[in-house]
């Protein structure tokens, strides 16, 4: 039975949005994620209060997030 | 003696009502969820203060959540 | 020597008042908990502030718990 | 060498105090705790700003508990 | 090589003072700790805001606490 | 398959950008972590408000972290 | 490969610069400190608002720290 980490999986090489606990919202594609949600992405960019910065590569740590879903 | 996670068990392929931490309201088609109550969700929407967000799909955090209840 | 989880066991079946750290009351029937305090309620009722809210089925998350009260 | 919950086993069958992080407090017979301070206490009574409420039993999660008192 | 809580030791049946989270400072004779830091005293008070409350005992749990200083 | 600290791996002897859960932000280059992501960096500079503090070395608290991003 | 806490060790019988997460900054010479980051110091003075207290000896809990820098 698949765990939702497992479907995450297929997200791997694709865009997903993030949402954190502090309000901010980050995007990004997907490139290695661990069991504690810990999320690297490539092309991530940051959004909070329609400010928004742009990264190369970002380390999100998994207990700051709220949500994560793929982007269409 | 069944687990409150074994009796969610058969809400899957159901719709779910999830209530978070920060005041949100997430509803959606229940996928998939481990020991820590991650959730994967399909049809997902967020809610907040009547504003609503459609997603696809949607990986929701466990410890941002204070319930779960199945839609009837 | 009796744990408070299995003086717990005693309410199955039994209306229960859980009050939770974001203020919020819920009450229902009890159906089942495990370790961590998640619980899994029937006729479950939330209440904030004068404002009830009836569901089904609730899957309350242990850590969201401030004290259960067995309804006499 | 006794360990803290080592002591507080001589308050069973007496009244104790418990201050909680949401500014509670809490009084009862203490019954039962576990290793995490989950508490289960009788003749139990909330107190918050001077509003009390009576419940017969209840069971204080160990983690919202800031202290501990015996009542002398 | 002594951890913190091995150079704890050295404080048992001397006063101690302890700084909560929640703003609240506790002193009171170590009587005992363990590995959390749930510490149990004796001839404890709480003073907050200048306002001091006194307890004959007390356990306090170890995740409320800023810092503990012995007292010179 | 690489994990989110693997590719951290890449980044030491560089300069990293750390956002804190405070709202705080910390960067220095990168020179040891651990699986908590206690990081170690030297050169650091901490920036609130525009106020800038300069540091030799910092040990930052893993917990406290929000993401990390490599500085390009 | 060292970890965070093995470049810390060289940091003992120096004097060190605590920034905790309500905001209060704690000086002190490093005496011991364990996995979780809990910390041990001699000297110890507490700084929050330009108001100064000084300790003889302090243990601050590891779950309180933002970060840690060794004073030049």
């Amino acid at each position: 039975m698949p765990r939702p980490i497992d479907i995450l999986e297929k997200s791997k090489g694709k865009r997903i949005f993030i949402k954190l606990k502090n309000g901010v919202e980050v995007t990004g594609i997907l490139q290695a994620f661990d069991l504690h949600l810990n999320i690297w992405i490539e092309e991530g960019e940051e959004r909070k209060d329609d400010k928004v910065v742009k990264f190369g590569s970002m380390l999100v740590r998994g207990d700051t997030i709220i949500y994560i879903a793929p982007i269409l």
